[in-house]
């Protein structure tokens, strides 16, 4: 029995044996051909022999998936027939009297440089599905075996080096009832395609691939992130109860959509989502959300070649507060720099981004499109229940400066006689330890806070959340982040303002716990968090949270919180 | 009349006519000659009067600033004489048959990419060498009308877009009253050389070369940064008095140097220094210093191929020891990584390298490195009263594990029979926020801290000082990092530990007052800020600045803060 750490990528447990998914080797030598008129054939056949497994794979994907996942092979076959590339690799055939994979494999990287240095998002992705199509047609090529996992069979647990889009896609809910992966994130395509899926799966692990032989038995653990290898049948009656327990919460979880968030001793917090686009609104209400948390209105400039004029914007705003029928949805305004570029912008490069020119000191230079962005959210704001906030407040000076142009855009509205809801409030980020810091300050000025804490972590700690090397440094539960959240809630309470979180630790089944106790009133997480925090909320009195919360403070250690908070859940 | 802030290089303050020195047009055309020979002539000529010049300005250098200063020139005479690059111009101008001048300047372009691709970073400088050095013989070469610094003979203020190492040395003392530049900061080579002349100086003014012409009459204030061009008679009478009175105050500072740093109402603070080599003890004893609190060991590491071996630090870490004759020495753990690359130590590229892998978190990974530097430093304490502090501590397992590595080599040197030092405190840099805000946690743990502004505020702020576009968040006054140094001082008195400070915020005017009143222990700075410090704390009541500073954490913003302290000091 071997027990692998990794990252729980998608919840639920399976037990099954192992399918190995191993990448070929699809090194291609340069090699000389006399016959260029037979290669042009293998090639054909290769070719012809994708499109028609890319279209088996579309077609099953539109049934299993929806229309939505189907498209991604639907841009496969559309770049497998572009006759730019087919004409290129033959000509390379007849005039450089090559084989046929070599000229295939020359061209495709070709082709991926191209595609890479697009200035379109969009067109730069096409690279990742040139890599997926050229391993496909060299497959043919190279006569590889690979095992198609479409054709598996029987129930199993893949393990893998890494899953591409195609792979997963063809992945048999029916038969694959697992995956555990040796590199991969909670954000990579394999790990989003699996909660999709709904198959638990892990990722990350460094070396299960290495570890494991075709038909061992595995369980997959993508609640807790476990991989175990050829458990003893203890173990196995125990994880089997562990995958029963978990879908019987399912069931349990869902019986909670329409149901008020209310803590054991009857006290009631709101539970929202943060969303991308308006699409994401439908699971919002399917999880029974009681508001929109965080709109990250970025995502409207992006993927985009200029700037979205003020209608684009006004009819995004629209579109989320009529679909949220009355519930508040909280907009965040432009936050983009640090990791987020907008390549029409033409942003100078940073040393350090993160500390950079990013968010509200972009939109306070760049007032031509602050204004923008203001002009129609006042606008949009007599549909639904509209705040506002600002991301990246590190002073009062920023804040005041905000709303002075919030304030001269709402009159040059209202002196062109749009109507604009005066129920609005406006609120800020905070994200940045000054901000908490000085929380009784804003406390005066704001209508509300909502701690950011994906940044607010790492500037505390110092630590770029994103580099590997200090990554262990970014740590919710370390007590100098309680503290900070603390005194952003209490400056906020004096005042008789309420207090959000939208990082991910807002829906954090380990914070919970203490940040009910801290007294936030507001939590925004994914919305299929949403439904588990509430039956967690349910469990919780917050009288012993308040207790176990003020237990935490005054600890040294992040360790010694996590203890704390298992002790009381155990 | 016409006023132009810029930064403050050099204190004091110079009236006297502009001379302004502008670098002539250095552009070289490809131009082909018929007779080589004549070409090979004129190069000579031009290397020989190159030549003298360059050891005038040695002999000058040498008299006036030091062996130290004059040895700039010598490594210039050193390239000049480098038979490998006048062998190379030479033979361009045969073979080519091109200008001596095209010659000369496409060769010097070659070896100064050359040295600018050096692994050393001392090559990588003999860049900026060149650079200078082609300058002069173009000169001669294109025949350019330059007015030769050392001619001035008569009182002025030289104005110019920037100075190179060999403008600022020819300048004569005795005319050159001050100077102001277009470009530079305080630490840029002219603000230093500007220093060491004692010439007042203001830098970065972006467009003092603009704006003046020759003869105009000239104020350069290097106290508060300000160049006044063509003052009113009203405005010079109030400027020479601030000129006198700024004199007098540099005798008065010197009657300070063998006195206690006491408050007007008698309490005694200690006034360090901060220290890179050695060879800084001098400026430390010279002015007063009372202990040395923040010798930055990481300048041993840098400039050289290798890491120093432990006997190379032991030998430094006793010199200072020594030298500084019982008074405390707080020696800082390597801190490197961020802004700070050792060239042999091969680190990876970071995105945000000032939230990456750096200081403790590197030394307790390449734990060869530390025990090395703590063997060094364990060895070195008999010699006199060290303080050992660990940079960049963010969480209390990073000051465990740091302490027991200490513990560790403790343990091997005393089994090895090597004496040391019981009395050696082990502190901590305050420096990431999670740390200021669980002080009271790490105050339990450590003998004392140091708070090192320069980062504490960057971080709190969450914006990169270096980085221009978001550098009027860097606040030192901001009420926000008062409230963190506050926290931090009141943790440690609580559990009877001491707090210095030894960013540049510890020798700021403005920050003195606020600072004694929040109860810092340890105030340390750069040698020379150090008498007037002393100066400016007997001046004070502690107990007045008691109420300021509680008043000032009461407020919202930096600029109110400011507006506090100016009103008391008024």
């Amino acid at each position: 029995m071997l027990k692998i750490d990794g990252i729980a990528a998608s919840p639920g447990v399976a037990i099954a044996p192992a399918f190995i998914l191993e990448n070929p080797d699809f090194t291609v030598h340069h090699r000389e051909v006399s016959d260029p008129e037979a290669e042009l054939i293998r090639l054909d056949e290769a070719l012809s022999k994708s499109q028609q497994e890319l279209e088996n794979i579309k077609e099953r994907t539109l049934q299993e998936l929806g229309e939505k996942k189907a498209e991604i092979f639907e841009s496969h076959l559309l770049i497998l027939n572009d006759p730019d590339l087919i004409t290129t690799v033959r000509d390379r055939i007849t005039t450089e009297k090559v084989s046929a994979e070599y000229a295939m494999n020359v061209t495709a990287q070709e082709f991926i440089a191209m595609f890479e240095n697009m200035k379109s998002a969009y067109l730069r992705e096409r690279a990742v599905d040139m890599r997926d199509i050229t391993k496909r047609v060299l497959i043919h090529l190279l006569g590889l075996t690979y095992v198609n996992p479409m054709e598996i069979d029987k129930e199993v647990i893949v393990i893998a080096e890494d899953l591409t889009p195609s792979d997963t896609a063809q992945l048999n809910r029916k038969y694959v009832k697992g995956f555990a992966a040796n590199v991969g994130g909670r954000t990579s395509h394999s790990a989003i395609m699996a909660r999709s899926l709904e198959i638990p799966a892990v990722v990350g692990t460094k070396e299960v691939l290495g570890q494991v032989k075709n038909g061992d038995l595995i369980i997959v653990d993508g609640l807790d992130g476990k991989v175990i290898i050829n458990p003893t049948s203890d173990l196995v009656e125990e994880y089997k109860e562990k995958r029963d327990k978990h879908l019987q919460q399912i069931e349990e979880w869902k019986q909670l959509r329409g149901v008020a968030t209310t803590s054991a001793d009857g006290v009631h917090v709101e539970l929202a989502a943060n969303i991308g686009t308006p699409n994401d609104v439908t699971g919002v209400v399917e999880n029974g959300g009681e508001g929109v948390g965080l709109y990250r209105s970025e995502f409207l400039y992006m993927g985009r070649t200029e700037l979205p004029s003020e209608e684009v914007q006004f009819n995004a705003y629209k579109t989320v507060l009529e679909k949220m029928e009355g519930k508040p949805v909280v907009v965040r305004t432009l936050d983009i720099g640090g990791d987020k570029e907008l390549p029409y912008l033409d942003m100078p490069k940073e040393m350090n981004p993160f500390l950079g020119f990013r968010a509200i000191r972009l939109c306070l230079e760049r007032q031509d499109i602050f204004r923008t962005q203001l002009r129609a959210l006042l606008r949009a704001s007599v549909y639904g229940n509209l705040r506002i906030m600002f991301p990246m407040i590190a002073t009062l000076d920023e804040f005041r400066q905000a709303k002075a142009l919030l304030l001269e855009e709402k009159a040059n509205l209202e002196s062109e006689g749009v109507t604009i809801s005066d129920t609005i409030q406006l609120g800020i980020m905070v994200e940045i330890p000054s901000t908490a810091v000085l929380a009784d300050q804003f406390a005066k000025e704001v209508d509300f806070f909502s701690i950011g804490t994906n940044d607010l972590i790492q500037y505390t700690m110092a630590a770029d959340r994103m580099n590997e090397r200090v990554s262990y440094l970014y740590q919710p539960y370390n007590p100098a982040i309680l503290r900070l959240v603390k005194m952003v809630i209490d400056a906020a309470h004096k005042e008789g303002r309420w207090v959000g979180m939208c990082g991910e630790m807002a829906g954090d089944a380990t914070a919970i716990p203490l940040l009910l106790g801290l007294g936030l009133d507001e939590f925004s997480m994914s919305a299929t968090s949403i439904l588990p925090a509430r039956s967690q909320i349910a469990k919780l009195s917050k009288a012993d949270m308040q207790k176990l919360a003020a237990e935490a403070l005054q600890l040294g250690t992040a360790e010694e919180v996590v203890q704390l908070v298992r002790n009381i859940k155990a």
